[in-house]
């Protein structure tokens, strides 16, 4: 199948005001020289997604346009660029869905991520991919061997953060880890700090099913903060020295502060307030270093190996799926089913 | 001199109480065989002196006995234990003031100053160096050239500390240095700054004296941010890389994670309250990474050569000289004088 | 037991001169107040043992008067100095063999495996541990929990080698390894690269049998470079991010320094001769690193977990066991048996 | 002056067989929507020109059609593409030669230098600098300050080399560095060194000339390696931390590596034979790290800050000034005048 024998409009699930998804018919999009147009079979729903529908903006982003959303996505590519090889028409591939400019100080500096230029998938007014069919940059668009699913080439998007924080915070063999908050984010960062070799995972969050899923997901520990405080858990013996921050959650970041390990990096992956108190002097006292991460750059490649290898599940996170016409459901079903963890919608079957 | 000629009693300055300073007479310390004994000429006041004077405590640390303060400190080797080459006898010797236990993680993995057991003058229990001799571990007792004087020995310390920021900031050419509070600290750190090679050194602080003292050392740009917010420093041109925050203050804090740059340090070297609120959006959404320093490691020998080498000047900071006598007003010299940077004390002249 | 209950006397395997090992009476060792007594239960052959018997010397070190060999060794606190925690008696141990000063620079930066005043076990004129008791700092001594037997406890200095290369190397997820040489470090580094994530380890020699044992320890990828180059190996796909060269074999070295993809690092491992003749042009335009290692810093923790987790086998290597009478035959065993890895002797059973 | 307003031919300095440098005429070039247009004022000449001159060839890279040289270029904007701000007319810039294609896994990664697309201005088949008028990339010409002369400009090229090799090498306050081999890139690593914070940055050399030229631009010492071994020059004391090892003479960088203290980096500038023959046991018991550099990444910023600070002086390195049509001349300055270290071409005056 080539460009010019696709279907000339297709089906898209348009956010048209806060609390509205309604599907509409657009053209498809035609590929520029260096773009693929892929057909798109998996889309994850993202807790970005759900605010966006919820509140009509996250900070500074506001949705001022009917917006395309999802940003978590794989297909299989229907057609090619004049620029880009043919023999790559059929090949199922996961998206990573930001294009930075590759031309500023950021981009060179390999830090692609920070791009003041980046076009994102879903952030506004960049549409997502909710579509049935979506045009992207050829050399982000990654094979997957067939080991690997397209549900889970969704889900390598949420698994590169992960991959993003463990990198940042050198986890390696011998090192200790605490994952806060055991959500979507969460349970990959937990996973992906064991293939990175972790001698030590603690997981902790109030939700006994998402502890229950981290356990049999290989968290050497988990922790059930409505009833023992991470100062309890940690008594007597050495601090994580990488704490992944996951929840967002102001005390839950206090608390897992006072724990660290001299030394100890923490990573801020869920997001909190405009502003948040912490405690400096543990940051000096014991020279933490604490970041946090803004998506990923790098990651797919090995995203694919940890999956490939079975070094990391993503199945089991994949809780739900759903039509296109179905999203609203999709982006709420974490509301309804506390067991759910991911929501995968399929434009394509 | 060998230490069987020394004399058997010193004077010594001692904090009894919260608030008073007396001149004891004590026994002339005997050195371990990896000791030196030091007749101490110089000894800078540090903030931390002030504030044990003034509060009988710094937030764990808490005065319960006589207490000898002073850890900014100088003078000439006149004694050697049986295990150090005794012709070091006569060296003049910048003194590296915390011991630490030398066999821990830390201790082992380069990070010695996060030592749990170290052993620092003038914290409580240890006794500091307001005496006229003093013993330490040989290995910490750094030979002076000629051209470092005994009072910028002393101050080599609040230099390191210096130091130890710009190399966990990674200040080096190509480099935009934002140092927020130009008190001693804030005046080394700037200094340093420079002398990594830094592009740009801004100083900020709201003491116009002090500015202007950061400017005749090298700073690139000052900013008075009585008047000017740093906000408004930085409008329309790229942020600090580096932030050097030395004023303890939370809004300074604050303001200085707000225009650091995409992938920026920020380094909390002052102290400030229990918790800060800090605008953690800008944490993650730049991958900044924010730090403390506690102390420093193995930077006497680059404090001797940046000093020796003209790259840093010293003798401007030292404002006033005393006599052991008058510790007190030593200590509490900056109150009475706005012009007042380091105040040095010289138990033996 | 305490030290007072141990016998005076004790059986001890001494090189006396090249190719001669008798088995002597020594007094048992007296712990000084940091040390501990060790029993030796498990010594494992390394090369350089084999070196010292067969040639008397290794480059600069020069056995020039009766020497104990032996120096990856493991077995049961018996005894303890004054300043040791007596609970520690029955601990079943493994020996980190060499003690550094921990005063020297080196040591004070976190490399003390560079001390210039490192006491090793077995490197003349320092005795290594092929005696029934051994005496040894108490923080160079680590506890093993029940599920790492002593003959593994043994080995985890090899697997040092293995850890320190990978961390000097940067081995994480998503790295490309090449592992050169499939004796005993070279299995060991294979299945250290695995442990730390790597996407692909590809081991080779000219061993059939060891290229076997790899293969079933986990390597992604056997050659046997005497029918296929390194070159037609990696020819039409991405070279190694790191090499781990454990051959000492000038061609081999030079191979996959060809092969080594830009960026790379190599870390030579094997011992070679004087001078080696490298493809500086490679290194130059792809700019990669080399560099070697010498022993290892901080690893035994890591090395414990490696094998406590099951991500690293050892008793595969150990494949062959004898008293401490039949040291000479372990000394030589890989030359009468070609499936021969890593003999074990047991001084006390 | 617009495109438009340009002539339409211009003079260019072609080699059209080894030995044979001929003026041409050809056409003025057109920039593409993200180029300028730049007229040349400065291009100064390498070893890699001299070397093309001469044989036609370096390594891998024949010349096999006519050839402009000349990689080291200033001049002023003259025209831009359609897709860059106009008013940079007028504007003078030093051109960063290579131009990486930004899309490869060594592009995102942060070294675009190892990109093996790179296009690269006087490598074959791409044309280079010696010509009235070049069309380049508009974000890799930069702005010069009125404090930076155009011949500064064209010098920023062996600038680069020498920050990108201090920033491999990790330079900065306390480290001890050794040069080796002071042409011009051994002076600018020199002085690079200096900039970095080097405690001390010696320089070797066997031309007592250049060896003084060195020491008049901030050497902190020299070695006439004609009269005394590098050994010697660092008997008892501490070997450098860095070798910058700029005459790609064999015997120098054995000598340096055999010197180099414990985990030192040497970084190998200078070119080389085929092979090298390097102390493998030198690099191996110190731990060592020997890399190369080719070319560099994001160092104009760094170099125009260095030149426009005067912690580095290019202007006493320019020892000759040429005219297009004595492009051969000065292309073999350096044979006719043994105080030639750079030759500086202008295509237009």
């Amino acid at each position: 199948m080539t460009a010019d024998s696709l279907p000339t409009t297709m089906r898209t699930a348009v956010l048209t005001e806060p609390g509205l998804i309604l599907v509409e018919s657009r053209p498809v999009p035609v590929p520029a020289d260096d773009e693929v147009v892929i057909e798109v079979r998996s889309v994850g729903v993202c807790g970005s997604d759900t605010h966006y529908y919820d509140h009509g903006r996250i900070g500074d982003h506001v949705v001022t346009g009917p917006l395309v959303l999802g940003h978590e996505s794989a297909g299989v590519i229907v057609a090619v660029g004049s620029g880009v090889d043919p023999s790559r028409v059929g090949e199922r591939v996961a998206i990573e869905p930001g294009v930075p400019c590759r031309a500023c100080t950021q981009c060179l500096s390999g830090h692609y991520n920070l791009c003041p230029d980046m076009v994102f998938h879903a952030t506004p007014p960049i549409d997502g991919t909710l579509a049935e069919y979506v045009t992207h940059l050829a050399s982000f668009a990654f094979a997957l061997p067939d080991s690997v699913s397209l549900d889970e080439g969704a889900m390598l998007e949420p698994l590169s953060v992960g991959i993003w924080a463990c990198r940042r915070a050198g986890v390696s063999p011998g090192v200790r880890v605490l994952v806060t908050g055991a959500g979507p984010v969460g349970q990959l960062a937990a996973q992906v700090a064991g293939a990175f070799g972790a001698a030590e995972v603690v997981v902790a969050d109030v939700n006994a099913h998402r502890l229950s899923v981290a356990s049999s997901l290989g968290a050497t520990e988990i922790v059930d903060v409505s009833s023992t405080s991470l100062a309890d858990a940690y008594a007597g013996r050495p601090g994580p020295d990488v704490v992944l921050e996951c929840s967002g959650h102001e005390g839950s970041t206090q608390a897992a502060i006072r724990v660290a390990a001299p030394a100890g990096r923490v990573v801020l992956i869920g997001m909190g307030g405009d502003t948040v108190a912490l405690p400096l002097g543990d940051v000096q006292n014991r020279e933490l270093w604490v970041t946090g991460v803004f998506r990923y750059a790098n990651t797919w490649p090995t995203a694919i190996d940890l999956v490939a290898s079975g070094r990391v599940s993503l199945e089991p996170l994949a809780t739900g799926h759903f039509e296109l016409e179905e999203t609203a459901a999709a982006l709420t079903a974490a509301r309804t089913d506390p067991q759910s963890i991911k929501s995968i919608i399929h434009p394509v079957r």
